[in-house]
Parts: C-alpha cells; structure tokens; sequence
C-alpha cells in the first residue's frame, strides 16, 4: 500500500487544509485491514484533536422510501447555507453505493459536485473481510476536515440501524405515505432508535395522504410512549421548499438536547461504547484463534466444555 | 441454590420420565449464571444423548400480530393429533411473558392447561443479567424429555430473529392484513430469514383483505427474489379450522427440506454457530476483565490504543 508508507504529518496536514483527496486516503488506510492498529489509533487521535463543533445526523429508511432523495434535497439547502457537508454510507446495501456517486445521472448529483460537500460510499465488504464499517473513525477524520455537518445513511437492516445511532446526535427515521397504517411497519426496535420521524414523498397527489399519515404516526407514537420528545413531519425532497422547514426540526433538537446536556452526555456515553465495542473486538481477534479445534465427533456441548477448558487454562497462565 | 446441589442424575432421570418439573428446574439452572459451565454442560450433553427427532418452529411478527393466539390455535391443533408440545418464548417483551402464562384468561390457556404441552416463558432479563436467552440449551433439554415439535416465539425486534433463525427448522413470519402493501412494513433482514408467510386475523370482514395480501405478498416476494421457495398463506387463530392446512403447510416444508438433506444440513451448521458464538462468549468473560481500566482524561483513540497493547502484552505470554 502506497498510502501506509506515509506518515502521519502528511495525512494530518492534508486534513488542516481538507484535501478531499488526502481524506479519502485516510479513510481508505483506516478501513484497511492491513494497516497497523497503532498507526490507526495515532492517526486518529491527532485528527481527533483538530475536530471542531459538528452536528451527527443519521438518516435511515426502508429501501425506496428516497433516502438519497431526500439527503440531496437536504444536503443542497445546507450548502446553499455554506454549510461544510459530509455525507457517510454505512451498509453495504446502502442506495448510495448503488451508483449514486458513481454515474452522473445521480440522485445525490448535487452534491457530489459541490465544493463543500463531500460524499463517501460505504466501504465493500469484501474489502474489509466482514468487520466493522469504521463510521466513528470516518466521523472523526471528516470533522477534522473541517465538515460541519455529518450525514449518515443507513438501511433499515438489521444491526447498523442500532451502530449509527450509538455514533449520531440526532436519528431520522424516513417513512412513506400511508405505509403501515397501524405502526405494524415501524419495527419497534426502530421506533425508539428514532428522534425524527419524516412521511418523504408527500408530493402531488401523496401530499393529502401524508398529512393523514403524519397525524397517525404523532398519536400512535404518543400512545406507544416511545419517546415524548419525538417529532413527526412530512416533506417532498423534489422540490427544496420544504427543506428549511425540515432543517428547523433537526437543528430545533439540537438545540434543545444542547440546553439541557443531552447533546454532550450522549457524546460521552457514545464514546465509551465505541471503546467497549473495540475492546471487545481486540480481545477477540488476538484470543480467538489461539482456541484450538474441537473434536467435530463429539456434541457441540461437550466441545464447548473442551474449549472451556482451553480458555481457562490460558487464562491462568496470565 | 437448591437445585445446584442436585446430582446430574437427577435431572437426566426427571427428563427421562418427562417430568414437567424436573424439566423446569433444569431449565432454571441453565439460565442461572451462578451455574458452573462445567456442570451445565455435562447436563447438557447428556440430555443431548436423549434427544428424539423433532421440528422447531420460529413463530416472529410485530406486536398485535397475534402470535399467542395463533400458537394457541396450531398448538391445540398439533395436540389433538397426540404431538408432544413444547412453547418457548425468546424476548422479554415477548407476548407469552406479559401474562398470558400467568393469568387464567388467556390467549394460550388451551395450552397451558393441556397434559401434553409444556409452556415456558422467557427468562426475565434481570435474573440472566444481559446475557444470552439459553435458547438453544431449552430446545435440547425439551426434546430429550421428549417433545416432538417446538415453537419458539420471537417479537421482531433487534438480534432475536436471527439467533432464532439459527436454531429453528422453519422459521414462520406472522403479518397483519393490508399491512404494509408495497412491503415496506417488512424488513428485508425478516424477509430474508422467513420461510412461510401467514398473514393472520384472515376472519369476518378481514377475510377479503387478507385474500389481496395474500396474492400482494406472493407477488412481492416472487419480485424480490428473497426465497424462491417461501410459501405464503393465510388463516384465522380464532376458529380451528384453519389449522389442519397450516400445519400442513409447515409439515410440507420440513418433509422437501429432509428429502434434500436442507434439515440436516441446516442443524448441522446451526451446530456450528452455537459453538461459535460460545467460544467468543467464553473468550470475553475470561479476558475481559483482565483488561484495566484506561484513562478516562484521554481521547478514545489512545484509550484504544492502551487497551490494544494490554491485549497484545497479554497474549504474548500465553
């Protein structure tokens, strides 16, 4: 790899005048599973102490719901604000490695060409051998850059869902008009993840069943106690009329979980997951292949016993 | 603990002989985390010696889905025809745990009363401290004390359903009528793990709607490729008469998968990520703690990395 034969001083200078390209390196060498973790962490915690204040969003939906859509129309009225944009992929799966950055025909075209904005697709899998998709280290190397606003789209599959919320100060959580009219569509799990719930597509002849989708939605979360403070509105990303609207919403929170602490409590406790998480996962890749195999013949729970027996005398000998 | 200091004998004889009890006291001392590994796995593994053929059924849907009901309705089913019946339930949010165990007027009350079933809720998450739902070692000591089918009921929320998946035969995704007619109500990942589709609450007025979603879904998943071979269907949980094809639906779907070598094949994989998901289990209650605290006043990235030397310094004695 050209880019580990750097040292730190040049990725940390090019993040000082964010170089979008010297980012885009350096994001690169922290998803690469080749690159020392001491490197890393050096890296990182240099990067961490030029961040400046920032504002973490995660967008999520189910698939066609328009998260591209609406992260363009968004991501448009922000920069039109000069706001520095940062836009992160988190899945695999994700609409925006769907060709959105790639082709020009894009939904998030707009952004892709804009000076202030910088978009990332999500890392492939089969570049990161399966592990995690490095969205705190991303955020960080972007807030370092200089972005002020992080935007991070997840699909609303399985455990990504709970990892970007666990990284972002505020959850957005995209619906469709008239779908799931009785909160069966919403999985719960999903339900209390979220911050702002938006009714998208709410254009034309939808616009009469957003409205009678987004009262629904305010009771049945007010019912279901999910979470007081939620909010719900609807918006049409195909125009950017709404947008300020919508943006007033977020930056409403923000504002307000910033008056009474949250904003900066929620940071710390975010903080000291990543950290267990990492743990965890150290702990794992030097331990785990350090358990020899099992007898395949025998029951899985006296294999279990067996690799028991292994770990414990290990751990004795420390 | 009384029943620690029960011999192994003990429970192997109690299972043996079917004894409702003894079953539930074995139960209890798996989930119990003051139990010795060593101990729980020597019982397990003769328990495993005991085990007779049988089927297990993940039974998921979003709460309001009836999924009590409509175990209470397929099990009654499955004990007229003298099946041994055994109902676990994975979540503590789970409908079985909020009182229809308990009370007398409830939704699974034909079951519960009935000599050839077992019911058993799912242990409440203060008693296990966080941990694992011990699914698994409930599916191995019900079958060797001889119950021939198992369902497993799950709420669709988070990671249950897939640890779910991994230990059922046939996994059943319960839905409402008209809910979420362009799909958007399911999450992929569901999609993805269900092998039949029972759109519920298929009774009076509802009938005709459930016949559309019924034909709306079979399109839906034929289009997203999900399972080329997921069956969907209907019925009503509050009369009986559905049932007989229901279960004939499920029976259907285990005799192709044996006929293919699927079953065994599945079991034995589903084997294998047990073990998997054991052996990290028991790597990071070993280890875990054997890594001190870092100083908090740093950032996370040199926290990180002071644990990731702590790690490495560990595993170079071993």
């Amino acid at each position: 790899m050209e880019s580990q034969t750097r040292n730190i001083t040049y990725y940390i200078e090019g993040l000082k005048k964010c170089d979008l390209k010297i980012l885009s390196e350096a994001l690169t060498l922290i998803e690469n599973q080749n690159t020392p973790f001491d490197f890393s962490m050096d890296l990182l915690q240099q990067a961490a102490a030029l961040q400046k204040p920032s504002i973490r969003i995660g967008i999520s939906g189910s698939p066609g719901v328009g998260k591209s859509t609406f992260i363009n129309a968004l991501g448009s009225h922000l920069l039109d604000r000069n706001k520095k944009l940062a836009v992160l992929a988190v899945d695999p799966s994700s609409e925006l490695t769907k060709g959105s950055i790639l082709g020009d025909k894009t939904r998030m075209g707009d952004l892709a060409i804009h000076a202030l904005a910088y978009v990332r697709p999500s890392p492939s899998k089969a570049k990161l051998g399966g592990t995690a998709p490095f969205t705190k280290e991303a955020i960080t190397l972007c807030e370092a850059a200089g972005f002020e606003i992080i935007l991070i789209e997840t699909v609303g599959v399985g455990q990504s869902e709970t990892a970007v919320r666990q990284m972002v100060d505020v959850f957005c959580l995209l619906l469709l008009p008239g779908a799931g009219d009785d909160l069966q569509g919403i999985k719960k799990g999903i339900v209390e993840l979220s911050d702002v719930f938006i009714i998208n597509k709410a254009d034309k002849e939808r616009k009469a069943l957003a409205e009678k989708s987004k009262r629904f939605y305010k009771e049945a979360l007010h019912l279901q106690h999910a979470k007081s403070d939620s909010i719900v509105s609807s918006c049409s990303s195909l125009n950017s009329d709404d947008m300020p609207r919508i943006w007033e919403i977020i930056a409403q929170f923000i504002t307000t979980q910033k008056l009474n602490d949250t904003f900066q409590n929620k940071r710390v406790k975010q903080d000291q997951l990543w950290l267990t998480q990492k743990k965890k996962d150290l702990i794992l890749s030097e331990f785990y292949s350090a358990i020899s195999n099992t007898n395949q013949d025998q029951s899985i729970f006296s294999q279990a016993q067996a690799i028991y027996n292994q770990i414990k005398n290990l751990g004795s000998k420390l």
